[in-house]
């Protein structure tokens, strides 16, 4: 019973031979062989099967992929991260974990420290992006992937939140704990988190004139990637209720 | 007003010349000259003060601490933190992040799935962690550092706890949410984390003997220094009362 996770997109039942990149990631990294079962999913499709290796044929791999059922872990209420883009690393890292803690929907948001980031083509990084989600989705058993928004400015993206969702935007400046919103936010959130070097006075004014509570994630300055896990772990375990 | 922090051991009040480390991260990380300030501080001592760079004569870095006062953002309750010893970089991550939330306590412990960690010289590990700790400080703007306890074995390390502190072992086959756990930790914590791959069923049991809760921080499977930090995150922010 193996819990390997590759992705497949258009996945269906039958046979298959998989893509040179796939091949390589089955026999080289997770090196399975002839016989070899593993969990194909298809997080588009939030659906997912069981597949056996049926053959390698010169470096390639063939597989029987099995009854496509729809996968089980998703999120289960929206949950948006508005994330200040900022160098390549920590981004990436941020975009990966929160979407093994259950984000549906990311907004790229140039910040006034977003730096010089905001240049480069947006259509090879949106690209490099979706990768990393589908990354986060296979690590966490995720069965399905984030939406990820075009990059947007950030007033036009504290304006894209649905109107349901409590907002809170995570500043070191604020006076209050973002704990209550955090747990206020239970039925759906909306996340503001800064770049490196975080979110400048006159955009937390934005944010806040936009319905956002402005909330502190305690006392220490934290990394952009680890307020984003700090405080979407607080999200997660704010929803469920004291078992008295 | 420089935000700028530097760790200086055996902190006091007049001039000083900085050791050769120390004098390299100043003038060539941070580029400060003649005539520049930043902080020091001391974790050991939990003091800080401000510094005045006077020369920097042939590579060195002379300056002048000013009035040493207690450092201000030290924990107030503590958080012990049992993290099972795993490859280098995650379990390095987890320990600076952590310092960064505000633990109180580490335990380096050694699990079923800690590998070969275990049989590398302890003297030059605790070393290099140490540094880790300070780092984390040193970023995170607190003022002291987490105490780093002996590596210890699974058995060792859940009894070493004081009996006041609340016991949470985040385990991936826990039946119910840690949340509730975390929030009645309040006034002290102490969590349990395995290595990468986890905690297996007869270690939960061990943890489970010692009054430890099993919880779990969700659906998805999580990475080690994820799940440290999003327990964390959730830990401080239940701590916070609804402002209602």
């Amino acid at each position: 019973m193996s819990r390997v996770r590759v992705p497949l997109s258009g996945l269906r039942a039958g046979l298959r031979e998989l893509e040179v990149d796939e091949a390589r990631y089955v026999r080289s990294v997770l090196r399975l062989r002839e016989g070899d079962t593993f969990i194909v999913f298809d997080p588009e499709q939030v659906v997912q099967a069981e597949a056996r290796v049926t053959s390698t044929p010169r470096g390639g791999v063939r597989c029987e992929v099995g009854e496509v059922t729809r996968a089980g872990r998703v999120p289960d209420v929206p949950a948006w991260l508005l994330l200040g883009v900022c160098k390549g690393d920590r981004f990436e890292w941020a975009l990966r974990e929160a979407t093994a803690l259950g984000v549906t929907d990311i907004v790229p948001t140039l910040c006034a420290r977003s730096a010089s980031s905001g240049t480069r083509a947006d259509a090879s990084r949106m690209g490099r992006w979706r990768k990393i989600l589908v990354q986060g989705a296979r690590q966490s058993g995720r069965g399905d992937v984030p939406t990820l928004h075009e990059v947007r400015g950030l007033r036009e993206a504290v304006a894209s939140v649905p109107g349901s969702l409590v907002r809170v935007c995570l500043w070191e400046g604020a006076a209050v704990s973002a704990g209550p919103w955090l747990r206020a936010g239970a039925s759906g959130v909306a996340l503001l988190v800064g770049p490196e070097g975080g979110i400048e006075v006159d955009e937390a004014g934005v944010a806040e004139a936009s319905g956002f509570a402005l909330g502190s994630l305690g006392p220490m300055i934290l990394r952009t990637e680890t307020a984003v896990i700090a405080a979407l772990g607080a999200w997660q375990m704010g929803r469920e209720r004291p078992s008295s």
